[in-house]
This record gives C-alpha cells, structure tokens and sequence, in this order.
C-alpha cells in the first residue's frame, strides 16, 4: 500500500474542481459510465485533475474538454501478465501498439530478455516502463535462467533482484516458473520467495493440484496465468489463487475457462494476454479481443469488465485504480459499443492516448545489439545420430505451449535419423547463441507440416537460444547463420536461400522499429513458412515455445531433448 | 502491501506440511468449508502451521487435532470499524469479550480515549493491540479534537500522528469525522490527508451525497460506516467507496442497508458495529449477530460471509486474510449452522480462542485513572437563563445517533427556564471534565421520558465531558459530583440519592474489570433510568451521543447548544 503521498495543494485542488467549484482540469461530457455495482449505464460527466478522477455522477464544468456524446465509459483494462518481448518491439513501441485497446495498466515480466541480458534487461525495461503513457508494470524475473536444462544468456539470483524491491514501477516478483522447485524447497527459489514474501509474488502452475498445489500457494504465491481447463481454474480460485485467464497468441485458455466466469466468481478471476504477437493485436485486437471475445461466449458484460479492471486491481494490490470514481486514475476507455468492446477513445492517467502524447516522450537508447554470439554452424551440425528406432518426438499441438511426448520409429542412414515427411517427422534443433558455450540440441517435431527448407527464431522461451525447424541439414544451417548476421529475429529458408525475414536487433528479440513496420515482414513469414507445407497457424510462436523446458511435456534445448515430467535430458 | 519477511525456513515448513510429506502444526479434521467462491460447503481438512493456513480440500496429519465433527468453517469475521472503548471494557478484555463471537480481525479507532489523554491513549491501545489474541489493529484517530466547538482532553495533530504511521498494528488514518473540514479543504485536516495519502484513510460522511461527496472521496477518503439509508450507501459504492454497514448499539443500519447487499454487490459492501455495549454483546452477540440478522433479512449467506471477511480484508488492504485458503491467516471460525450464524469454535492466527490462550498475555498497565477534572458543582449550576420562548430542544431519536433540531415553549421562572414533563422537555448539561476550563453548556432534551432524578455519564461523545440529563437541579449536581468521585462512568441518582452506577476509571471510559463483572451494574443502571420514566432502550447509549457535534442536527458541547447543520454555537 505504500506509494507517493500527495500534496495537501494537489488534494486542495481535486476538492475545489469536485465540488465544482474550481475548473477540473478535464471533463468527460456527456458518457454513459457502466457502474461496476450494478451492471446499470448512468449518464454523467467525469471530471479529471491531473491524473486523477474527482467527479463522477454530476454536471462539471473543465479548462479541456472531451465530448462523450453518449459513448460509455469502462474503466481502463489491465492485463495482468505479459511479456512486452513477445510483441516484438520495444517497451515504448508496445505502449503506442497496445494501449489504443484500452490498456491502460500491464504487468510485464521481462523474463524473455532478462535470461539475455540479465540486470541490464531489467535496468531496460524499467528505463522504457518509466516513460510509457500506459502505465506500465515491470515484475522482476523470478527464474532467470528458468532451468538447469538449457544454457541463458543471464543468471538473476535473490541478490539480484533484492535492489529493484523498492523501484516504484515494480510491483514485486514475476511468475514462478519453476514450481517443481518450490514445492520441493529449493534454497534458491525459497531465497527469492523469502525476499519478496512480503510483496506479490505471481504464479506459474500448469496443471498442478491437489496437495502440490497447496505447497505452491501456501508458499505464497497469489496467481497462476498457466491455467488451460475450468476444473483446474475452479480448484485454484477456491484455493484463494486469482487466475488470470490468458488468451495469447499461442496459448489461448478463454474458451475453456470462460464458462467460469460469471458475477459471482468474478472478483476471483482476471485477464492477461501473457505472449500475444503484433499481427494478432493488429488483426484482432489486444485486452478489448479478449472481452468481446468472453461476452460473446456467454460472459455478462459485469463479469467480463470487472474482471478487466477491478478484480485485477485488487489482485495486484493496485488500490488506486480498477473503477471510474473519485480518488482513483483517470484510466478511462470510451466505448462505442460494450459487448462488442469497440475502443473508441482512452485516457490513461488523464492523458488522451493518441500521436501528441507519444511524441512527448523522451526515447530510451537500445540494449543488447550484439547478443548473437552463436558459431557459424554447418549441415553436419545437424545430424542426429542413431538407429531411427523408438524415437522421442515433439508432438506439438495447435495453439498450445504444451506438447506431446511421442515415441517413432524414424529411417536411418549412415548412423543418423532422417526426417520422415509421411509421419509428419522433421528436424529441430537448438542452437546456443550467449557466447557460453557451443552447445546445439537435437531432435524431432512433429505437426508443423514442414515440407522442403528451414525456419528458425532467435525468440525461443526462455533461454532465447536459436531454435531452428527443418526438412533438410543445408537450409537449417543456412537459417541459423543468416539469424547471427541480421541480429535475431526470424528466417525463413529454401534451397540455401531466404524467402523471408525480420531483423529483431534488440537482445534478438525485439524490433528497434515502430510496430507498424512488422507487420508485413510478419505475413511474408507466415506465407513463406505455409509454402513449405507448414499447417500451424502460428508456425513461429509454436517455434518459439518449442524449447520452453517448464512446460509439458516433451522440449528441447541446446543441451537436447527435455522430458519436462521428469526434468531431465534425454539424450 | 508491504510486511514481515517469512523466513525460507518457516517457508519450507509451510511447503512440506502442505504437501503432506511432514506433519502440520495442526489439523482442523472433517469440516465443511463454506466455499466463498462457489457458496457450497465441502468436506475436508485445515492444515495449519504456525499462524498460517497450508492446506484445503485433503486430508491432513496434525500434532494437533481438533475434531470438526462436520461442523462448517468460515473465514473469520473482520470487525471493520469499531472503538474499543464503547465496549467499556480495556483492548484486553475486549479480546476476551469478542473473539469468541467469531471476530478475528477487529480494527478500532482509539477516538475516545485519544480525546482525553492523546498520544498516550494511542501507546495504550497499540500496547494492548500487540498482545490480544485476536488481531487488533487501531487506526490513528485523525480529529482530536472533533471540532472546536467542545473543549476535549488532548489534541493530536499531523505531527503527532506521523510517528505512529510505520507501526506494525497500525493500517492508516481512522475515520476523518469532519467532513466539513475536508470539503472545505481546511489546512489542518488537509496536512493529516497528505501525511496518510499513501495508507489507508478511513471516512464518516452521513448523508453527505453530491458534488461534496465527490471532493470527499477524491481527497483520498475509501470507506463510510455512517450510511443510514439504501440510496446513500448505493451513491457512495457507486463512487467507489467501501460501505461498512453498521450495527452497533445505538446506530442500527442493517435493516435499511440489507437490501442492498446481494452477492453481486458484497465486493462493496462490509459489516462494522462502531459502538456495541457489552450487554448487547452478551445478549445478541457480535459480527455473528450481524451476519444471522443480515440472512435472517433476506441476505444470500454467501453474500453476508463474503462481506465479514473477504470485502472487509480487501477494503482495508490486509492481503494476508479474508479467505480459508493456503497462505491466509489461520483465522478460522467453525460453526454449527451456516444461516444462524452458531459460532462454536474460533480460531485467530493459528490460536484456539479460549481461556489458555488469554492467559499467556502479559497485562498491560492502565492508563487515564485520574481524567476526571471536573470541579464540585451545585445545583445553581444547572439554571438555565431565559425567557421560555423559542427554546431550542435537541430531539432525541430512539436507536439513531442523528438528532431533530425541534424548537419548544417552555414554562420560565425567575429568569430561568424550566422542565416541561408533558412535553417531554428536560434539562441537559455538559460539564467539562479534563482540568482545562470550567466550562458547563445547559439546554433541553426531548424524548427520554425522564419524570425526576438525573442520568448522568463520563462517556460523552467524542471530548468525553460530563453529560447529564436530568429532571431536577440538586440531582444533576449529585450525579455529577458522585460521577467524579468513582473516577467516571455512569451514575442514576433520584432525590439526592445514588440509584445505580458503574465506575469506568480508565480515562473515565473503560472498566478495569473482567467484561463478565459489567453486566449486573449495566442492567441496574438501565432499570434504574427506567425507574425515573426513561423510555429510551439504552438511556446511556443515547446520553453518550447527546454531545457528538459531527453528527447532524443540534447537539451539546460544555460550550453550549451546537446547530450542527450550521456548525456553530447557538447560545
């Protein structure tokens, strides 16, 4: 609850422009505010001092004025848990991208470019978070790297993270992916829980329950993102977790979990979007997709807008915002239609989102420019040895992090497996790229389709090493190679040729360009990767996630295949 | 949000009882738990280690076992706002008093004792805070004095305050009972604002609505327990304000805001008791009165037990509690059935509530036993001067705290105006009491019924003078001498003669005895006013807010009459 305390002249002002008798410094007119109490739409002006709302349910008078004209007014959404990496540029850029969908609060976990670059991620993030219109939350990194299984770029230990306690833009400790640890009591992870025990500490908890699961929250940690079925959700709220529904770009719970969400359960339940890329907020939106979306499965608008704004609030101890009302931020999104959650127009903290804002603010200077360290790889590198018998295989699942672990039986020549194009089977391999060592994982994937060529990603959760895709040795190492030389970023290749590609210089994971840029090099990919007979929507998120050890069930790293159940290597 | 740190030690003792895989400190066997979130009970154990809940929904070894034998548990209530002092008894005896009704968590504003003796009443009461077995936690009475129309013992400004901001049992700033001061944006109020702006502030607002409630709000006030009527409490959540409905002994709320408070509103809505005496205690019970009475009203159970616990917990930033979860406080009540409210067993922070538990506290020293400083008055002292014309007569209104401004004819003689019995016009008098002045303010009363004899009491509200109510001079005299001589409390005197009294010597407010030893004296006390032809349920109760000048419309102060709607001295 600590923050800033506020001057007896500011509170001095906001009664004067309150009661009306003072200009309030911007007023709302004429808006249908939707009343989180009762579900009911009010006709009212709001009025705002500073950042701060002061009047509502009243006729006020202001020096600037926004004319509502009927539209209805929601409070700002808050997504509870993302990370501004998966947008692909960087913090300043995701706030211009985002923030136009009524996001006027995130709660970002920099974990992505934290396990590349370590505390001067952190330093990063923060920098671009303090400058931001929306305001922007940066939790610190709680698994950096996530495990002993793959080789980061950075390590963050308790010592670490214990300096950026107090930083006002910090709330307190990012997801705690490796749930395995504490539930078995590992020093280092209860180090971290031990030094933020008295701030919030977020959740990562796939699947788990029963009294695992109460070791995990009974630890203190207050809310899992991870969450895919409403059984699963409905144990964890009633555990007194919050879960916060995520509907990403790859990881899409919204539907399953929807059914769970009604007025009742609703102070136990909020959003996130976790990793959502630019071409789905473009295309379909960001939190205010995630809204229509629930409304249109059967949410009441009372449960899906609380949810977006009060529940969440609370559950991150945000106590000056999640309703329209005096004392609390001028986060205010205008709408011209509330099921369809048509943004119309968005206040965060009494400043109109749009061009004139963003120009204000000062730029933040790149970091992590030289970040891929990778050796030049060949098509040997690539060669898997072994009989082809009893074969672990990567089942990858549509629009899922989560995989299968399968098991075939794959040709063989010369003492190395083959890909087998009629099982679906291709190559994966995972390339470090921190400079530590030299180490490549291999391995095969099945689902992606893949045909001819090669697709590879410097964006590969969470060590960011470089994961590469492959029907053919030649092009993997030619896509591996060409990723080191644009900087990071993702590549497609055919016949020893590019087809397609989009530089991601910043720590190899984010643009140093506007969002609008990466759009169309963004469909040439996904074009480029279907016409090497690639079937997955997203080709590469399913790429990117391929090596994320903490997920189920079967992963690779640079040190190899990854049975998650057992976290450990497997050849 | 922020604390106490939690070792890694006791983290990994919490994980492995959690888990199980080591025996918990205790175990509550074979309840029913409330679900708060589905409003169904189900079977399981409570695992408990330390202070601290570890596990739900499974079955749990224990050192310790408490036999549940089905019986339902219930987060335990959250006593929002209430002083100690109206129970009569000390924070220790208070302890003992309440727990046992299911309160876990009680958060008092230490007003009434503040008024006299300042910042030692604040040591004293965080002294006995710091041992209760409940949590007790005392919010920093923000006006001492109310106003500057009394004369009280002690003040307390900012500067006094601001030391006792970081102690442990202390949330933030207690009820900021002028409201006019705010809304006028009055400097010394408006400096106690800005010192606690970053804590929480707690309001007292009755019947303020509009545009002045807007500035109220807006200057950082989150709560309001004196909302009388529906409509007000709907105008107040609807801007964002926790409503705590009251139900104390003389201000009963719960049966015009009940209809509010459904499960789609309990977010907004928490219980309080402000002022409760100890016969009602007794008699009726505590929060567990309020919440049967409140389903009795027609309130869905899970809507009344959300609001004792989890709206009251958040409301007050105490993130620690408000639900039986892992992690949470073990404040656990058991119950022998849900919609009567039968508390059978408490549990407060791990702590079976009962006799062994109250005798491991250290007693705590008293305090205030010589604050009775009132010279030896006559019954001259009690003339009122006047014509008889146009008398302003304070309307007493059974069970409310709010008065009528009524204006009388009464019958004059010799300058002097008299007692009309059949209109039910008596004399009142306020005679200061703390060694500053001498003052004594005389009016007229209606609606005691008092025939003969004077009632007279230490408890004054908020300066804590002497208030008597009386039909005869000689007798006020009497009633106040003797009020004086057992160092305060309450006094029935009829023709000269001590018809009943309890000696209060703590500050002329709390007893210094067991709470079990007040109630024989209390009932006499009440069949002796009774005797004189009081027809009023709780005479004292209602004597004790004769002089409050921050509750609407004409009340008394040693300075004389009070206009509170104009606020100012009437003659």
């Amino acid at each position: 609850m600590a923050g800033t305390q506020i001057p007896a002249a500011t509170l001095a002002r906001r009664i004067a422009a309150a009661r009306g008798t003072a200009e309030a410094d911007l007023v709302i007119r004429d808006v249908r505010l939707f009343d989180l109490v009762t579900g009911n739409l009010f006709a009212t002006d709001i009025a705002i001092v500073g950042d701060t709302i002061v009047g509502t349910y009243g006729d006020y008078r202001g020096t600037t004025v926004i004319e509502g004209r009927g539209r209805i007014a929601v409070p700002g959404f808050i997504d509870t848990h993302l990370h501004v990496e998966s947008s692909l540029v960087t913090p300043m850029e995701f706030d211009r991208c985002v923030a136009r969908h009524g996001v006027t609060t995130a709660i970002c976990d920099p974990h992505e470019i934290a396990n590349v670059l370590g505390r001067a991620a952190l330093d990063y993030m923060l920098e671009g978070a303090s400058r931001t219109v929306m305001d922007l939350r940066v939790q610190l990194s709680s698994c950096v790297p996530a495990t002993h299984l793959e080789t980061s770029g950075a390590r963050l230990d308790a010592e670490d993270l214990i300096p950026y306690r107090d930083h006002p833009r910090v709330i307190g400790l990012a997801e705690f992916m490796n749930f395995p640890g504490i539930v078995h009591a590992d020093a280092a992870c209860l180090a971290k829980v031990e030094a933020f025990s008295d701030r919030h500490i977020d959740g990562h908890a796939p699947l788990l329950g029963g009294l695992d699961l109460n070791a995990y929250i009974a630890a203190g940690i207050r809310t899992d993102h991870e969450t895919t079925g409403a059984d699963e959700a409905l144990e964890k709220i009633q555990k007194g977790m919050t879960v916060l529904i995520r509907e990403g770009s790859v990881s899409k719970d919204l539907h399953a979990l929807a059914p769970l969400l009604t007025v009742q359960t609703s102070p136990f339940l909020a959003f996130c979007t976790d990793d959502r890329n630019p071409l789905d907020i473009a295309e379909e939106g960001h939190l205010d997709f995630i809204i229509r979306t629930a409304i249109r499965l059967g949410v009441p608008p009372l449960a899906a807008y609380r949810s977006a704004s009060l529940t969440a609030a609370t559950a991150f101890g945000l106590r000056d915002r999640g309703l329209i009302a005096p004392g609390k931020r001028a986060d205010i999104v205008l709408l011209d239609d509330l099921e369809a959650c048509a943004v119309s127009t968005v206040l965060a903290g009494g400043v109109l989102v749009g061009p004139e804002a963003y120009a204000e603010r000062a730029p933040v200077a790149p970091v992590g420019l030289d970040s891929m360290k990778a050796r030049r790889v060949t098509p040997a590198d690539f060669r898997v040895p072994g009989t082809g018998t009893s074969v672990p295989v990567i089942g990858v699942i549509p629009g899922m992090i989560i995989t299968e672990h399968l098991t075939m039986d794959l040709p063989a020549a010369d003492g190395g497996v083959l890909c087998d194009f009629d099982k679906d089977a291709v190559k994966v391999a995972v390339v470090a790229r921190h400079g530590i060592n030299d180490n490549i994982g291999r391995g095969f994937v099945h689902g992606f389709g893949l045909q001819r060529g090669a697709i590879a990603s410097s964006v590969g959760h969470d060590s960011h090493n470089i994961c590469v895709v492959g029907a053919d040795d030649a092009d993997m190492a030619t896509a591996v190679n060409r990723l080191v030389a644009i900087r990071g970023g993702f590549v497609v290749v055919e016949g020893g040729k590019v087809l397609a590609e989009l530089s991601l210089p910043i720590a190899g994971l984010m643009s140093d360009r506007p969002f609008e840029d990466l759009i169309e090099p963004l469909k040439a990919l996904r074009a480029a990767a279907t016409g090497l007979g690639v079937v997955l929507a997203e080709p590469f998120l399913q790429v990117a996630f391929l090596p994320l050890p903490v997920i189920p069930h079967l992963k690779i790293s640079d040190r190899g295949m990854v049975d998650v159940d057992r976290f450990q290597l497997i050849g």
